[in-house]
């Protein structure tokens, strides 16, 4: 791709590909699923923390991230519905910077797919993992140490009321290898059928 | 410090030991150095990349990164001058989320102190590293592959002209240990005599 713009193939988004294989060659490592999300928090600063991969949505690039309702970055991507998430495999020495806007699915979505979709992603977490769902409000400052801990949750009940998937739909994916110093732009480009394609470039580091 | 706010240490910021704490648990991870910063970039959008820790400024808490005067980010901090620091240690399982504003100081500052720790930041970064900023501009399409790869640099040259030392003055640090699942927020706060001390929260993860 050296010397300027090349059309990637519209079947399947060129980064997929890329990131796929940095999951798999960072498989071994437990923190490989684990990126940092960026959004636009109050006052229009920045806002930035560490959040966990759960997945592409079927058929699609959509990345998804569980969350909290009751989490600050919710009430920020309603006022800005854009993320952008920062991916850095350490033993790969990859990094995936994936811009684009944010859906946020609770359980007053009045979408049966969306919902399905939450559904879903709650079912595919651990028990252990939606019992946090149960537990005080995030940042609220803690008053008796010994609260909440003997909440139980059936297996087979569905998603609590705080439980919020969210759902980046990439625009734009910055890739950058450190190890081979290459660093590639894939930008999404509508086209006037409603499909999009992805164009890659190959810029300097 | 269960059941509400604690006023900290005046002396030192009380995020910084537990900071230390964690760089020293993670030295054998090159990656333990690397961290997330998050600024606002075009058309009000987070942005987000892997940087480099370059130290604390002597004497106080402020955060040092290197950077190329002709990324991106410098112009997104010229018109929002916050950023977010997401900071997670792999081998510990803490992360810290470390926010405020940042300077960024290139060879136009009209400050010698400024300039002072800018030469300062050059000369404790390797060769290897500055050579960098001898390339061509990042970002910009590659069209000769074979371009830039003769460039030399004295080691007692000074700062060259795309060396910006970035700092950021920490406001608000939320750090998490999510092996002892707790989170504890510190908070500056400005004193009459325009000196600041820190508050500490213990609040939900």
């Amino acid at each position: 791709m050296a010397g300027g713009v090349a059309a990637a193939s519209a079947l399947s988004s060129p980064w997929k590909a890329l990131l796929q294989r940095a999951l798999d060659a960072n498989a071994h490592l437990r923190h490989s699923t684990y990126f940092q999300l960026a959004t636009v928090g109050a006052g229009g600063r920045p806002a930035n923390r560490t959040v966990v991969f759960r997945g592409f949505q079927e058929h699609c690039d959509k990345i998804q991230i569980n969350t909290d309702t009751r989490s600050n970055k919710i009430g920020e991507i309603s006022i800005c519905p854009f993320g952008e998430i920062c991916w850095y495999f350490t033993d790969s020495w990859e990094q995936f910077r994936i811009s684009g806007s944010i859906d946020a699915i609770d359980g007053s979505s009045a979408d049966p797919a969306k919902l399905q979709h939450r559904e879903k992603a709650w079912f595919a977490s651990s028990v252990k993992s939606r019992l946090q769902y149960l537990g005080p409000q995030p940042g609220i400052p803690v008053v008796d140490e010994e609260q909440a801990k003997d909440v139980h949750l059936e297996p087979s009940a569905g998603p609590v009321d705080a439980f919020c998937l969210l759902v980046l739909d990439p625009e734009k994916v910055d890739y950058l290898n450190l190890k081979s110093n290459q660093r590639l732009i894939f930008t999404r480009r509508q086209k006037e059928n409603g499909s999009s394609d992805w164009m890659a470039e190959k810029v300097s580091p």
